[in-house]
């Protein structure tokens, strides 16, 4: 159930069952020579579609865009700033804490937006209980990053080994074949790839790791790979999100 | 070609004969009884993508939630505060001129999205002239709504006459039921519907007009006439887009 | 009736039958080489001060710097930022909401500040809902941008047809000339006048528009025809205001 | 020598000769029963227009609304938060840096401005720096108050002794008397006048001064004693603002 | 009695019988060759702690870094930006009003604090009254310059005459080395030594005051002067602090 | 070496041979019935202390108020909101970014920062960019939680098992009671204590937690072990520091 295929009655029918809704939030950087810029996007977005129609929850609208501001040096990769990502998710929240959502979950593609959302997060609580909304201190949020889920970790660890890498990694590439089979890209890769740098800025990001992936093999990814990986996804996070629904 | 789909090296190449990019920019938002509340994103999103695939230009990823705190008080409705949109809009164009791009060109869904849209190009030129990025003085940035082209807006009228209305309109209901027509909606209209009101605060909208739409009777809507509709929107915006980028 | 020359006390009187308030807002930016900086401020400035004696509504000072960031690459224009000017709105009408005003209507002499003015409408109706003011959703604002009048639009066509152009025009500077004859310059105007090209950044303004005209010819202006353009804006304003007022 | 009665090129050559540049700053804020809300913004205005007469010295437009917050359970009090006011100063200052300005002087007409404005010009020498505008670091801000000359001060004492107080004061109305005196005020004034409570919030303001003055007598305010001060003020001023432009 | 050194149990508990709470505020800058770096922060603290002490306030957490931008071309020195600042007192003082604290009085040690703290108070009592915090309207903020009491100030110009100057003064340093007489620094020191330049940017500063002082002979300073200065200081200001609370 | 023990002098000459700095960030906020509210900051300070004196790095000034949002419904906690303290986190790393500091370490007590940090080094990382100072590209940040270094958690594990818990824990409260023997308190502490809920909202904390714990047990801490896990946690950062310096 999309929340933007719903009419506001609709909305209005389904808060009187349930107050949780799911956002799927992703990124737009590059994912080296043969991953796609929406990959974290495109993954998140499809994983939480399964997972709502799993679950009958309301999915709101992608967040496409995220804190990726160390890719920046690479053409075509779009980021929020910190301050601005803390901006717009309390935005989403505080509205749709009037409409009377008390559970927000997000569905991440992106290692990069972890910190900022769960800044985010307390911002809002705050910024909930400074404005005295009814039942204002029962919101709960919560970050799933589809990818650390046991079961679908320790299928990529199967599949791909140490191949997985921690960038443009052949899950998530599989993945995205998966869901567009018509978008898989044919480029070489240098058989050697950089890892084990952190991440500080943009540039120091691309001196250390000049093709954009870290670690990864994504040559290894296959849509039937992708297929698997996403089963595994949805039911996993279906049920945390249970979990969550129910937890008091 | 759409951003998401592309990798960054295929971006860098683009960049060699175009420095244009179309983002679409909807609502997540009431739409009344029938209408979707994904309307003005959905409708943004598949005439940029056909104006994408008209013209060669890259189409970036989908802005779902733009300024409508005039619906905050029907469920389900969403917005950014202006001054948030104004920041991400910023955050969207410093980047993308970092890496190259300098026609920045908007199909627009929502008309509560053009005054804060339009500030926030204006304040984006007066930032990347702070930063001093090269090329920054070339930066130009157009918002096109496409219900207000000629062809699209005539064609409306030739269909609905005044039945047309000014939100939750057939034109874009049917827009909306030729992308899904399996989510199109069976719910009461009554005969009568408010119109005329100007737009302020949200509770005063939800007093002046109790079911979300503005004159209109959505009920006319067929997707045939969405079909119709998407195609002389992706013409007459495609010819703008062309326009846009040849202009000193 | 200007506020700044009421007491507090005559205020209190004041909102005992009206909750009205007129604010001019003007810019502070180059009109060519014989329009003075102040022409936007002067031109709503002394059109609000005739409808406040017309209607007897309060005037508030005038908003003297607006948004007029594309013309910061001529020397002596200033401009406030968009997201700044939404926070001085806001801190108006938060302000005065609280001592009962609820009727906001700017009277604008700068087409630059429209859409900065609308989204700080839209950002200030959801603040005070936000801090729960009595009354706050009673709040209206308005603009009226003098010079789109009809019949003042009508009068600077008569008058000058094509030759007033949209910047910088014979209109507003006829007005100027009414309030300050000491003020009249004398300056060489090229016959060609650059026009047509839209408005984007500062530098991109000033390559197009050379000497700050844009498609005027002021040198059209006299005393006379400010004096009649003052007059019939006032008269349709405050006709204009009173129904503001009355509007449920 | 008024910003607005000039065109852009005439203020292209007044920069050939001098740097300067005085802006009025006031307050939109209660004067007790019988002091004008305009009296901060009236007094700086006309002093900087005698100041700028007497020195040849271009005056920006009047800084109308000041920060004031303590004044707000007054009806007609307007504020800017010191935050918003700091950007406002901002934008004033970095705009007209560009342009070539380099000296800065705020004649003010109300005490609760300072602290704001010396904050905002710590804000804005940093924000120079960091924008790297050429001679940025020659920039210098001062404010001067106008009733603090020594002259101006002395001849309030002289005339007003105790009953100058602090808010309200007799010297300030009698300069709004000699401006505007056909609004010289008529009200009861009790006897008795609070004194001696420092300043905090605005509720708590209006309990320890309930008419608004601060141990003040007004009615002893005549216009020729506002001739008398504004005389000494522009003296005193005006060599303060010739050694301001002189020092290195 | 640190708060730091607290259980909140023990808040609680005090704030049974006062709702005042101390804060030291200083500065990490430049103070000349000998100077520390944390001299404001040194003094301010070891003061605070002193008055706590003598008074059974609690001492709230030191303030390290204030607004200091003018000594930013100093290598060490740092700052916050003013508008930061005024965002940080509010947090902490929003915060501990929820807790019910109302008397919050700051012990300073740097003039450039001072513009900054006074904008925050207001901007913060604002803030309080919006947030509906019940007894917001009791909230109380005062700056105390720990160095301008009169007993301070008197004894200073006794040990110094001129040579106390205004910035890295002998007595600012002589309580330095009663805290810290490890940290005694020995370096040359210019028999001359700039003074009487107003304070403007970081590179302004630099260029008049090339060692940082400003006018000051510091190797006047002993810790003997240190700890009668120390003492004087404790002692005023306890007496003030016990007035401001008990103020209503 | 303390910053606040140098002149500016011995920073200057300290940059020659490094571009170090670490600064400790605590919290101030409720640890419980026995815990000092204090506890975040000063086992951060002291366990930063021996690392700059084992190492002979540069420490800079205490962050001693973090981001507790969540501990807000117990007196005497303080927070800075998220977007707050990434503004303090920027103004503190580009100050010193322009001093020529190049490594920044931030040596952590509270779990509650890590998010909020993490984001204010990605948001700072792009500004430095944005002010093009040289260098800035080479700009590293880093956070090392003291009882998340392995021998330190090890120890905690061993002295404490299960009941070690994860706020007010009996490690942090050992080394508070190390570093201040005369601070240990004497409260009751209930037998069971609540653990295992997410933290969300402060309302909601003080609900699940009721007295401050999560699942700890901090009777067990004594001051011999606070000397132990300081000894381990000063040895393992002293290590990491140096790698952190090191590393290109």
């Amino acid at each position: 159930m999309q929340l933007h295929l719903c009419t506001w009655q609709e909305v209005e029918r389904y808060l009187e069952t349930s107050s949780g809704i799911i956002f799927p939030i992703g990124s737009t950087e590059q994912h080296g020579p043969t991953g796609l810029i929406g990959t974290d996007a495109i993954c998140a977005e499809v994983v939480a579609k399964g997972v709502g129609e799993s679950t009958g929850a309301i999915v709101g609208p992608t967040i496409n865009v995220g804190m990726a501001l160390h890719h920046a040096a690479f053409p075509g990769s779009m980021s929020l700033r910190p301050s601005t990502l803390i901006q717009v998710i309390q935005d989403y929240l505080v509205g749709l804490s009037r409409s009377g959502f008390r559970r927000f979950f997000f569905i991440n593609g992106h290692g990069g937006n972890v910190a900022t959302l769960k800044a985010a997060f307390s911002e809002t609580y705050a910024r909930l209980a400074d404005l005295q909304i009814p039942g204002a201190d029962q919101v709960h949020c919560k970050v799933n990053n589809w990818y650390m889920n046991r079961d679908v970790y320790q299928l990529a660890k199967e599949l791909y080994g140490d191949r997985e890498g921690s960038h443009a990694t052949p899950s998530e590439v599989a993945v995205t074949q998966f869901v567009y089979p018509e978008a898989i890209k044919d480029a070489p890769l240098s058989a050697e790839v950089a890892s084990g740098f952190p991440i500080y800025g943009a540039a120091d990001f691309r001196r250390h790791y000049p093709d954009g992936r870290m670690g990864s093999d994504p040559s290894l990814a296959t849509p039937e790979h992708g297929q698997q990986l996403y089963e595994k996804a949805v039911d996993a996070i279906a049920t945390d999100y249970q979990k969550f629904l129910a937890a008091d």
